[in-house]
């Protein structure tokens, strides 16, 4: 073990990791250095990283101006905040260029330094609106099984899944959850998109009904699913999802942390997937992963009660971090955007999304475990289960086949990720991935899962039920 | 209006300003370079910042080490996450430096991009803990009045000022507040340092016990408190305050989030003021404000929980951010922990804390409205309030003095700051600033604080009571 995988082993408590485990074993790899697609570790080994870190490193590692414009704005304006109206350039600039790309009826961003700090500030901003249209029941607001929000005590419960709440007494009592659109488990057998959707909205509005509309104050969703599962909602779901809110006065927040700035091959998910938000959470994208920022876009509507009725009842907006509206990181964040321009890459991602889903459904048609292939944009998954005459099981968690698969690939020189809440692997690379590079990506995990496939069968782990 | 100005005030919702009046009259300065303690706005004019941005640019703006470290970091691995016990080197480097300077019985490091998660990172991770340790009602935490812990819900609602919590439903039903350790308007005319210490003790035991012990399960504090009005606890408070909470198996947690990394004089706040945490949350002086960066430092007792029952019962510790551990940001702290070092900014914030409260107590003895100037290492502030027979009163918020006072020097060319709730201005220099620096913001913020004197005298706002 190097010395500095032995700091890390001892000092570094991990996120989404064993505590225990790690401070014994120390770290499954030590990233050192990557360009493009590829990462070099501590041992000089290359990997191809299919998630673009977790899914953020859009125009890929080692862009020598976004580098430049980090240095360049710390040498002119280290720093410096907005409270109290005061104000810097970069924020100013990176805040127009957001609104110019988000749909109609945009006007306000808010900035942060995560996704789950901006999915946070909009509870905050949804109770505020309410309590300033005088309306101090409505408040609950409602997510989706295997939705990822964050991590902070709100944000972590408004993400559906339960390794995010066991242990830390989440999520918080107005929090509601309603089912993912999953295909597999979600999905009646007999079920059509249209059918599927409408049954989807059909539980959306029982619950309003159930907690009296009064209360319901939210609804938030990514526009595809990340990591829950890669899922991608039928046909239609959205818009009677939509029609569900718009009758009861329920917000719709789009969380674009994913989707947002390209991933979908349209500037946010809402456009390619049919939402109509009031309010967007954005992050990873807006910088690639090179420097902390995110940000909440206001739409009209909830800003004109923000600085009306809002601000006659509160006076100032009793809200921000230290880091909001960051110069150093909003400059970071121009130049990524100056390089998903100039080299078309929202356009790219659309283009490469369609062939990695293609290459993944060619490549994993015949292997007996998987029981779906989906994605869209540069976001996809395999899902692997068990087959049965009736249809798919889940493995036992215990089998490990996702993280089994992912850790094979690892082996073999690519990063994929398995997902929390059953057994999809996922990838989401840069949008600068080329075809030879997605062949391979498909072509190892392929051979990871054929492998793993055959071990199981071997256990008596496949045995017809 | 500049162009940039103008896309400022349309497109940037601002944190802690006014809504409406921001987005009709734009900013009230913008920032455009800066240099060591000086800041250039966009008309060219210069100005002392004498708060350090946000309590956090200690080794002053404008460092081409801190510039370089960024974009050398950038363009060798421009990020990577520290999910799945994956690792980075900076990272790594960073919380061994970290756990060095931080007081015995530290070893781990939980990193974040701003002291609001860290603060809720705090909350899961108290919470964790004693659901490891099978005590499932042990959850509320106290903070105090004043107290400043961040704006997340749960960071938002520990803070102890009710201009964060107006409109947003804060704080959420775990949390408690007791009195702020304040001279003026907290402490008995009669009372010594010990009699004043030993009753806020007495306040907190009379809480627990209240409560129920079983319910209790944190206290957090800052070592001196910042936005809440630098307020510096008597003599012998902590090791009162500490006395209750060991009784009670209470955990406390150290908000070092300003006091950090040097400002008092001492590497940590806890050091200089007698505190012996549990746990500590720490941001802004780590980079000096030039990247988001949090860390929560976690001590022996609570991580052998969270490694012991906690793996055993939960597994992976669910928790973390898309940039924790960000390697970037970690090359930054790492470059301001060498200028820190090398330049022995430590010991030069002690030195000029002396001199800058000195200053401030000699300057401000003769104004009338003067209740207490009052500090501790660099951290400063003066109280305004209005003198009648029978000691102070609070000044009527509509009067605006501490804002009034603080656009006056802002039109001479410092920066200071109001601080909410009451009549405070303060101080909180980078580290680097010169004994000729302290005395122009001492004499400017004196000359505007006399005007503003002379201007309520006029108006009868300071007849006798």
């Amino acid at each position: 073990m190097t010395d500095t995988r032995d700091l890390d082993r001892r000092f570094v408590f991990h996120p989404f990791s064993m505590a225990q485990g790690h401070e014994q074993s120390g770290a499954l790899m030590m990233a050192q250095s990557a360009e493009g697609c590829w990462i070099t570790d501590d041992s000089g080994k290359r990997h191809l990283d299919s998630m673009a870190g977790l899914w953020c490193v859009n125009v890929g590692y080692g862009r020598e101006r976004i580098a430049d414009a980090l240095a360049d704005q710390a040498r002119k304006l280290s720093y410096f905040h907005g409270f109290s109206s005061m104000a810097t350039e970069p924020a100013a600039i990176l805040a127009e260029r957001v609104i110019a790309k988000a749909p109609d009826g945009f006007s306000k961003v808010f900035f942060g330094a995560s996704g789950s700090d901006a999915n946070d500030t909009q509870a905050k901003i949804v109770w505020y609106y309410n309590n300033a249209r005088g309306l101090p029941n409505k408040k609950k607001i409602i997510a989706r099984d295997r939705g990822y929000h964050g991590v902070t005590v709100l944000s972590g419960g408004l993400t559906g899944l339960p390794g995010l709440h066991a242990g830390f007494d989440l999520p918080l009592p107005m929090i509601r959850h309603v089912s993912a659109p999953h295909n597999i488990w979600t999905r009646n057998a007999e079920e059509d998109d249209a059918a599927f959707s409408a049954r989807l909205a059909q539980e959306l509005e029982d619950l309003i009904l159930a907690e009296g509309p009064d209360t319901v104050a939210a609804f938030i969703a990514e526009p595809v699913m990340g990591a829950g599962g890669v899922i991608v909602p039928p046909e239609g779901y959205f818009a009677a999802m939509q029609a569900v809110l718009d009758r009861y006065d329920v917000l719709l927040i789009a969380d674009e942390v994913i989707c947002g700035f390209g991933r979908l091959g349209t500037w946010f998910g809402s456009e390619r997937m049919g939402m109509k938000p009031d309010l967007m959470s954005v992050a990873k994208g807006i910088t690639s992963g090179y420097a902390p920022l995110s940000g909440v876009l206001v739409g009209d509507k909830v800003w004109q009660v923000i600085s009306g009725e809002g601000s006659a009842k509160y006076g100032a907006f009793g809200h921000g971090y230290t880091y909001t509206a960051h110069p150093v990181m909003a400059a970071a964040a121009l130049a990524n955007l100056d390089i998903v321009e100039e080299e078309n890459l929202v356009e790219r991602a659309g283009q490469m999304g369609d062939y990695l889903n293609d290459a993944l459904a060619k490549a994993f048609a015949d292997l007996p475990i998987v029981a779906e292939t989906r994605g869209k944009g540069l976001m996809a998954a395999v899902e692997f289960a068990r087959p049965t005459r009736d249809g798919w099981q889940k493995f036992d968690p215990g089998l490990q086949v996702a993280p089994r698969i992912v850790r094979a690939a690892l082996q073999d020189g690519v990063i994929s990720r398995a997902l929390p809440n059953g057994d999809a692997v996922s990838f989401s690379p840069p949008f600068t991935v080329t075809a030879e590079e997605i062949d391979l990506v498909v072509s190892t995990v392929r051979k990871a899962a054929g492998a793993v496939c055959d071990a199981l069968r071997a256990d008596d782990a496949l045995a017809p039920l």
